[in-house]
């Protein structure tokens, strides 16, 4: 095994160091995020820094770019209030990639990259139509990171969209079955295999 | 697809709703953090929500449990100062697993669970010697989160252990090949096999 000091890292070139230190962290759950602009204009962006803070109260949260990089969804969620997160299969990754480009406000991403925005009753929120596993979040609290100008956006779950034959008698969610991809570092994605479900821990 | 709202999921029991909200966020970087108390004594923890919070500085986060659920490592970053986050390999997470039972603080969790401690020079934190992919962090911010006790740990990178073939030419880090794996849930553990690596989105 090599020893890498911070001082050799920081004297790497930027997008050799960018990889590096985004793969170290590992495999990362990595999703779409459907908002809406006040002015109605529908926006897709993948979000990859997904943590889950609380089962009850039902909290979801996501580390968010620093701005400007990633404007619209912030801000369309800081205006709405309400945001979709919607799991990224191998049918739809290349997609989902796409919408990481840096389109104009006043594109609709979901027609700019090829998937299908769908519209539930009472949600102000666009779902990706082609995800198998979604969920609705009411935005609780925008948490500033200070030491790098990042954001943790939290979440309160609101409604849930999946097919019921995910879920287990225990409630567990088979998301192997379901296709749900994961990211590695910038632009690398992957599939889960389940190996085992481990009973409680006990000393 | 079936529509689950937010009332009905409040109405479940209490293990039923914590396996479908832990999975639902998606698979997770399972990782043990490794610690010493001002004591000495080593302590492992097992965390999952890991996220890059930035390459330049490099800053990592995850999230810790609400008090008093997860006292041991937390005390001992705040008092050290100083932790190492470990990657989990199908040859060691039932090990790893085990370490999530609460250990009286006197208890030395690596030997109680059958890991190697790893003690380097200037490193006042101990590496899990069998794990492949292992950093050292230097805390650098607990941030509360409010609404759930809960909490966000930021660490500041200061040495990498890790096997250089693993490393690709752009930087990129092989975790398939180092056997990285994934949490799902509160106690599932799963493999990943790289997909595809995709080229920067333009609009």
């Amino acid at each position: 095994m090599r020893l890498y000091s911070l001082g050799e890292i920081q004297k790497w070139e930027r997008f050799y160091r960018a990889n590096f230190i985004n793969c170290l962290s590992g495999f990362k759950p990595v999703s779409l995020v459907g908002t809406v602009s006040k002015e109605g204009v529908p926006n897709l962006s993948v979000i990859s820094n997904i943590v889950h803070l609380g089962a009850d109260p039902a909290l979801i949260g996501y580390i968010n770019r620093p701005l400007p990089a990633a404007p619209d969804s912030i801000q369309n969620i800081k205006d709405v209030q309400h945001y979709t997160v919607n799991h990224i299969t191998e049918d739809i990754f290349q997609k989902a990639h796409q919408s990481s480009a840096k389109y104009e406000p006043a594109v609709n991403e979901f027609e700019a990259v090829g998937l299908a925005s769908q519209f539930e009753e009472g949600i102000p929120a666009p779902f990706v139509q082609e995800s198998p596993v979604k969920y609705h979040l009411q935005l609780v609290e925008i948490v500033p990171i200070s030491h790098n100008q990042t954001f943790l956006v939290i979440g309160a779950l609101q409604h849930v969209f999946l097919s019921e034959s995910l879920v287990q008698t225990d409630g567990f969610i088979d998301l192997e079955k379901a296709g749900s991809m994961l990211s590695l570092g910038l632009d690398g994605y992957a599939n889960a295999t389940m190996v085992q479900r481990l009973p409680y821990a006990k000393p």
